[in-house]
């Protein structure tokens, strides 16, 4: 089984019950775990709960960090729904609660209506043109295989763009097919795009993240465009999208997020 | 009092409950309470229950149309928070669950950090050659002072320009002052962008919508940026920005909305 299914996945224990055990392959060492792989865990649960298959909108507050061990998912039913079901989540480990949510879900597959698309795909150079990250069973940065732009990795040797854009190829390292669930957990597993303008590096503590599931994606590498174009009194905006191998958008989430502290 | 403030007033009931008001002359005539209308009623419950000033994350699932008339709004403390609290509430009529929220609240007049801005106002034409929006006590688009270019009206005459962008200044008829909770409200207060590409006119039912208010305006007249890229299966997303009088940005909004049925 896919890493990433078997770390995300939850056990119903009653109604709206569920038990997930946080894996710690799924954080940078020793530090909280992926805010994106805790929205994942708890959009299983979600979506279980109302019986539709896809996150369509999802909305995450941070409450409190989340760490490798058992956690709990209670989820409760806001609009049973047609089409669209929503429902309110909260993570909680050891009585503390982690992520507070809320979502709409659907079933993707049978989504139909007009298409006007007024956008594309970051041009991004040739793969063997692109800084790789080594596979690694012990952190997030090893379980994605990411394929990033030197130019867009500038930050890490003190010479940022200035922009705030970056850009990579992402999928899973092994090449596991990106589900909705993925898609979920991708859009908040990169290095923080401020980072782009000199900012940080250091923590950027995200308020809120709300990820739009657009398509389901087909298999082969993700393309990923990373924006802030706004960062006010210390908080900013991170916009991402992700672009499926066939040059379909898959998923668009903004989170808004405070600035790391110099 | 100004009207918006007087038909968005919520009483405290005790703890976490509060009553509200409905008033008809924020929706299209016989047509459903406005969307973010809805948000202000509940958003002011929210931020005297945790006890900050001003949303900064506000996120929406419209579950049931709402209606003139008594309204009860039921909030809970999710982190009762230093700088930032966090709390959900849901808006009741009649025992019927009209919205459910999930917001995180502030002082943003505290707020202090970096600011890179990489973006603009949009550039509009002058007041006089601006189509405007007479007064009206009755419905909605006489409550705001609407000033938009022509060509961003042309749908009204089969003449869409087919580029998913609106713009327009954008005010309380009287000159009241917008205020935070104006912010979430007029976010919502547009005729639907994808109009612009040649969909509809008919009802585009939002099923979430986010805004960030990212900083408190100084008084006079909002600018206003609506645009979409990405229609897909039906499914859209609506993005907005508020610029106030001085050219800074004070919301940014997104909407996952669907199209209007042909």
């Amino acid at each position: 089984m896919q890493a990433f299914n078997l770390d995300t996945a939850v056990h119903a224990r009653g109604t709206g019950r569920y038990s997930a055990t946080l894996a710690g392959r799924w954080s940078i060492p020793d530090g909280p775990s992926n805010g994106g792989y805790l929205m994942a865990i708890a959009a299983r649960a979600m979506s279980d709960h109302v019986d539709r298959p896809h996150p369509v909108s999802l909305t995450c507050h941070f409450v409190n960090p989340g760490h490798p061990g058992a956690a709990e998912v209670e989820v409760e039913t806001v609009r049973p729904g047609g089409r669209h079901a929503t429902a309110a989540a909260r993570l909680v480990q050891d009585g503390t609660e982690v992520v507070r949510l809320l979502g709409t879900f659907a079933d993707l597959t049978g989504a139909a209506g007009p298409t006007i698309v007024n956008g594309a795909p970051p041009d991004l150079p040739p793969l063997d043109a692109c800084s790789a990250s080594p596979p690694s069973d012990d952190e997030i940065i090893g379980r994605f295989d990411y394929r990033l732009p030197p130019e867009d990795l500038g930050w890490r040797h003190g010479a940022p763009k200035g922009e705030g854009r970056m850009t990579a190829y992402v999928g899973f390292h092994g090449g596991g097919a990106v589900d909705a669930f993925g898609l979920v957990s991708i859009v908040d597993a990169f290095a923080p795009v401020v980072f782009d303008l000199g900012l940080g590096p250091g923590w950027a503590p995200t308020i809120e993240l709300t990820v739009h599931v657009r398509r389901l994606p087909v298999p082969g590498r993700l393309r990923a465009a990373l924006t802030t174009r706004f960062v006010t009194d210390g908080y900013h905006e991170e916009d991402v999208e992700l672009w499926d191998a066939d040059g379909h958008l898959v998923a668009q989430a903004r989170q808004l997020a405070l600035a790391p502290r110099s």
